[in-house]
């Protein structure tokens, strides 16, 4: 199994060499190119997965017909459309690559197995799924009460090394920003 | 145990008299009146609270000084600052009761117990929480993608009856728009 997914997941628990067999061969590669997509909008989201490499977006284009982007993924992210994963029903978002990317991904029997079958796979994820209703919670309240420069400067603090990776307009995306008001508080920044 | 509680419990899954009577025995009845707290900012959320009878709300304010209300739970609903009551850390959310209020509550102790003991109720958990975050994804791509009137018609539209409950300041304050600007968008509803 990839190393990078196998030391995720015995830092944060305890996991026999049978339970990383049993992960590793039901666990798929999948090789994304820049620009390529994961999951288009309206198609079911049949794979839940974990980057090893890369960066990816889940974004959804809203009545204005632009993209908003819910969620960057990086190393050691999850990343699904998690609705239409759990549902079974066509995916809001879509998911493409912004880099060259490297994923693991399980098809939702193998991942619902997992589940079922390793107790330690089953309490990591109840637990990462009540620490992203914290995040999203946590999101939720910057995007409706923050100013549109403590935004920004949340973002920097909380991606430190995305604003190299990601281009402004998709940052301001993520942010519910205009571009111009972006570069106006960018501009702002470098002058004083 | 409360009649709603029961028939919210037995319309969701299946629980024997005896895991009816384990619950029973570990909830805890709770009356607000109208404006009393449940939780202030800064402490530790003590309990999960179901909502019997009534209306309640979370809210943090925010770097301006002002009150946003993250979410509204009237009957039928859960109501915690889930961050607080998983991580035992003081709460960055406040809540309290918009109308005369009657809660269920279970410290953080018993639940556990709960959800150990119980698997029906604890997979009912782990599917509200996995519904939790779909809804506050939804309610993410709403704050960053919608136009001022287009989230107010999505309230209207999710919520029928809480636009005569909610004072409209505070409509106003859920859906991260100012007063003023609330005010114009109803009173063009009521013209065109």
């Amino acid at each position: 199994m990839v190393e990078i997914f196998v030391k995720y997941l015995t830092d944060r628990a305890s996991f026999t060499d049978a339970d990383l067999a049993k992960i590793d061969a039901v666990t798929v590669t999948k090789q994304l190119k820049r620009r390529q997509y994961l999951l288009h909008e309206g198609q079911i989201c049949q794979y839940n997965a974990f980057v090893t490499s890369g960066l990816l977006r889940l974004y959804r284009v809203g009545t204005d017909a632009t993209e908003h982007i819910l969620r960057f993924a990086a190393e050691n992210w999850w990343l699904s459309d998690h609705e239409s994963f759990q549902s079974g029903l066509p995916a809001k978002g879509a998911i493409d690559a912004l880099e060259d990317s490297q994923l693991l991904l399980w098809s939702k029997e193998n991942w619902e197995m997992l589940r079922r079958e390793i107790p330690a796979f089953d309490a990591l994820q109840t637990r990462l799924t009540s620490r992203a209703l914290d995040a999203q919670a946590n999101r939720l309240h910057v995007a409706i009460s923050y100013s549109a420069e403590e935004k920004y400067h949340a973002f920097l603090r909380s991606f430190p090394d995305f604003h190299n990776r990601v281009p402004l307009h998709m940052v301001a995306s993520y942010l519910g920003l205009s571009r111009e008001t972006l570069s106006r508080i960018r501009k702002h920044d470098v002058l004083h």
